[in-house]
């Protein structure tokens, strides 16, 4: 692809046809802006589900065969896998063909790489769609999933400009928010806003499963807590993946928050009011700040999914 | 009052008129059960607007006046007045009057009466209503705020049968699903499941509002952080006062959850995938346990409501 023709990938590649790659193929092909959709997977079944669907033209279980040059190749499987992927998929195709993932980590991948090349290719470009549903598989995979989400690039030094204007503008196309930060940044990020939070819901609700009174806790607990553990009932394959990916990070973020509640502790022993109220009254500030910024960000996806020519499931 | 006649409290009296103790005056006119209805409070703006609502009749800045020759005395104040109004209202009643509550701690109440009669008058029903809106103050009382809510009557063994049963059905009147539960059970279930997850949400807030990239991490969190933390914008005021009322049974969770979130810190640095998977695989099957007890509460809640001959607002 050169920058002067119109946006065109001729031959896509999708690596683990889920929601996110199976979704990012549908917006594509909605915006007529993709050829071919070729995909691999280690279900079968979820590959001809994708081909009756319509959201992918081909699939093979070859890798060679998959990535065989096409324009993007993009890297969908589990985190764990994904860093093994990248590695084989970088040493099969040729400089011309441009890879990308859309993992939650972004350090690991990195690393793998490193390890095998001598400097990180230039045709290789790390991305995260933020985006997700409680739905999951090729069967929940909608055209607008990106509409007005972000996705972040983590270009290195050595990423080529054209590369880096291809995915942007393929995740622009999908209707995505898209914006470039550093790898370590992207991780200690969503370490913090993501990976953390997750950590502490599981931890908490195993500890009170765990108690006597755990058929009583369930029954008496209210929305609060219901909010609050939400999140605990996400896949533990998929988490356990990430917080091995981005162990460092989130170590780091956690070991913030844990002295934090060490301070509450000895203040509630203490009986020391002032500072328990003050730190509650710093947090409600936050939150309260963080609840406008979402609540523009809502704003902006209604009003996106409303303008998009990215027609609704 | 005898357990012969129909229920009736000829003189109701509020102590503190907000959202609970207006609203739980709104339910008993509904139910055509109650006669007058006097209040007391701090601000006397409040007081006035209850008047004008309809939702109290009249109202005293005069403690000794309120109470007198009531049937049944409400102490809906903070937390931490709760302790004192409770003991002065005991004081000065005769054993006629019915003396109840609604703060959400039950232990440190019981610490105060004891600490100030020979044995716990026999007049005195501790109870905790589990239901609350985000909004506050009497213009948000509506008469079916209780309406197949919890209600958690703490008797201890010098309380009146003829008292409990008084509260139990003032409650039921109102709408809601009374149960019974010793005080210490009653800390220690709700130090689990409301006092601790507010704590930790606070703690998490506060810690990364003071990092360096707040900005970006609000910036980027998304569905999960948003409700993970929503309880972190809860009044700081009240929360101060329940954790330190609380202190004793949220420590002993605390440290719980403490340990748990240690032990998972110490399985990540290790790279033991298999101990973090079984924490996250066994916190998502407690919690869609949780979730399936949840969808039926709420199941009852919208059932007994159709029902209701509570008036909607």
């Amino acid at each position: 692809m050169s920058s002067d023709k119109p946006f065109y990938i001729r031959k896509l590649a999708i690596l683990g046809l889920g929601l996110i790659g199976g979704s990012l193929a549908k917006a594509l092909k909605a915006q007529h802006v993709v050829g071919e959709v070729v995909a691999l997977g280690h279900r079968e079944a979820s590959l001809k589900r994708g081909v009756e669907l319509g959201v992918i033209d081909s699939y093979s279980l070859d890798l060679a065969e998959v990535v065989k040059d096409a324009d993007v190749v993009v890297v969908a499987t589990p985190t764990m896998i994904a860093e093994q992927m990248l590695v084989d998929v970088l040493q099969l195709v040729s400089e011309k063909t441009i890879v990308t993932d859309v993992a939650s980590v972004k350090g690991n991948l990195l690393r793998a790489v490193n390890n095998n090349f001598s400097v990180a290719p230039a045709n290789l470009v790390l991305a995260h769609p933020i985006a997700g549903s409680e739905k999951s598989g090729v069967d929940a995979a909608k055209a607008d999933l990106f509409v007005a989400h972000r996705v972040i690039l983590t270009p290195v030094s050595s990423t080529s400009a054209q590369a880096l204007t291809t995915i942007r503008q393929m995740w622009q196309l999908a209707g995505a928010d898209v914006i470039d930060m550093p790898v370590d940044e992207h991780d200690r990020v969503l370490a913090a806003t993501s990976h953390l939070p997750h950590l502490l819901a599981y931890a908490l609700v195993d500890a009170l499963a765990g108690l006597p009174e755990q058929q009583d806790i369930f029954r008496f607990a209210a929305g609060g807590f219901r909010d609050f553990t939400r999140i605990a009932a996400s896949d533990p394959q998929m988490w356990h993946d990430i917080v091995l990916a981005n162990r460092e990070a989130l170590l780091d973020r956690l070991d913030q928050v844990t002295d934090r509640i060490a301070a509450l502790r000895s203040q509630i022993a203490a009986g020391d009011g002032e500072s328990i109220k003050a730190c509650f009254t710093r947090a409600k500030t936050a939150r309260e700040t963080f609840g406008t910024i979402l609540a523009e960000q809502q704003a902006d996806i209604q009003k996106a999914s409303n303008n998009s020519s990215i027609s609704r499931e």
